[in-house]
């Protein structure tokens, strides 16, 4: 795998693999890496004939009072599984490359940033976007993976693609979990054995939800209920929100119907962890 | 000359001429064009193997009790005069292929769009700012050309190119002239004959401080001072603004110095109109 410390080697390598045709397939990451992080890499390296990764712990998605100075920095090992998964080449960008000297320029999509995790991180979408623009316009790929993990944030990025007509595809890559069913993150890395143990309650809430609207439940409060209840259960008290919203708008809906599936997300406190999770609520397996 | 008539059209022709290597200029404006655009459809052509301009006329850049709808559209005229310039293709986008339904990202470069014309339009570098970048986007030029006459515009494009690490180079290109000075504008259009013979005072005002500074004078407030005479001795009255800044950064100096030529920039209303230009204080002949 080929190490890309600059902007310069990013598009030297960028312009090169351009040319010999195939495509380029990009998954930015914050490094940390885990088997979410690798799924995304195999889809990439499924739809396109050159994977480049990127590792950058971006400044400017994170609160004052968030985990940016503790966020879990592991390069070597996301080096080896990187190499391992077949990825190309991996980008790492220094903060002052990416955010030169007199910076200033500001992104923002307000409808979709102003719910669930945006309410509850003020500007972290901003940063997001942010960040994304810039790796997409020095990397140039033909498409870029993300994460379903980060529902909110893949619907913002699709978003963001399309109003600024950038000339890519976006594809998400489904959420890989633990044997218990807890979506991987790099900040489950922050849970002592205990939490550990009771974060599989996320995925038995969103599996609780799903099956009452699988018995014919329609409404939003009784499925964010049944949710809360198995949260609380497992002793999962700090429930930032649990939300059933519309799977495209992240609107909310008065009723749930048959015409489309709606999307239900969570996030948590759990000892110094922030987790969330998210679960389209299908009347069919296999959606 | 190629008529491309929405986003599919424009992307075949620029895959094409791309493949076909020599590069890309691209000519953003907004239609009405006059000596100034042209210049920059031959500073493309000189710069560039292929040349494309686009017309359309913002509506995000224009307050609500701006001059949107009377904004003259001229297009007939605006073809013949792209064609007999050597123009190769005209991107003639509708509102809706560029702001398509859904749309809500914001672009802001809060520094630059600060003062000056920022200050008096509220929103107005926002507009600029979003539909370049998306036209920047759609056309994939090597090189984009601006007109120097909207100064601080030009240098909101290069700190919003260079901060979104867009891959292309910007080139500004010098302000056109009548031949009493008044810079070419799509808006010179408004004034009547007696207000147009009165508006060759900015340009005599702007000379009036290049001189006064070639004289050694250091105050900005004596170099805009003599400039609001040549102004108020014309009878405009209603000026917006005469200001005295960094060429670089637009910010406030205190004294001129040897060390960087500084900018002086106006805004006046004149009958409907609302006029502007500026000037590099340049100590020697030809800066």
């Amino acid at each position: 795998m080929e190490l890309l410390t600059d902007a310069q080697a990013l598009t030297r390598w960028s312009r090169a693999r351009r040319a010999s045709g195939g495509g380029i397939g990009f998954v930015p990451t914050m490094g940390a890496l885990h088997a979410g992080h690798i799924a995304l890499i195999h889809a990439a390296r499924q739809q396109c004939a050159h994977v480049v990764a990127s590792i950058f712990v971006n400044p400017t998605q994170f609160g004052p009072n968030e985990d940016f100075s503790r966020y879990p920095r592991t390069l070597e090992a996301d080096q080896a599984m990187l190499t391992a998964a077949g990825c190309d080449a991996l980008y790492l960008p220094e903060v002052r490359e990416i955010y030169p000297e007199g910076f200033q320029t500001r992104i923002q999509l307000p409808e979709i940033s102003a719910g669930l995790c945006g309410a509850v991180r003020p500007g972290h979408f901003d940063g997001v976007a942010l960040v994304v623009t810039i790796l997409l316009n020095r990397v140039q790929p033909d498409v870029a993976f993300f994460g379903l993990k980060d529902y909110q944030q893949f619907l913002l990025i699709e978003r963001l693609v399309t109003d600024l007509a950038m000339p890519l595809r976006v594809v998400g890559v489904p959420t890989v979990r633990e044997s218990d069913g807890l979506a991987m993150s790099s900040r489950n890395r922050y849970l002592n054995p205990e939490e550990r143990q009771r974060a599989g309650a996320l995925y038995r809430a969103l599996l609780a939800a799903r099956d009452l609207r699988r018995a014919g439940e329609g409404s939003p409060e009784l499925l964010e209920g049944v949710a809360r209840e198995v949260l609380h259960a497992a002793g999962i008290e700090r429930v930032e929100y649990v939300a059933v919203r519309a799977a495209r708008t992240l609107l909310k809906v008065a009723t749930v119907t048959d015409d489309e599936d709606p999307v239900m997300l969570l996030a948590v406190r759990l000892g110094s962890a922030r987790l969330i999770d998210n679960m389209v609520l299908s009347r069919e397996d296999g959606a």
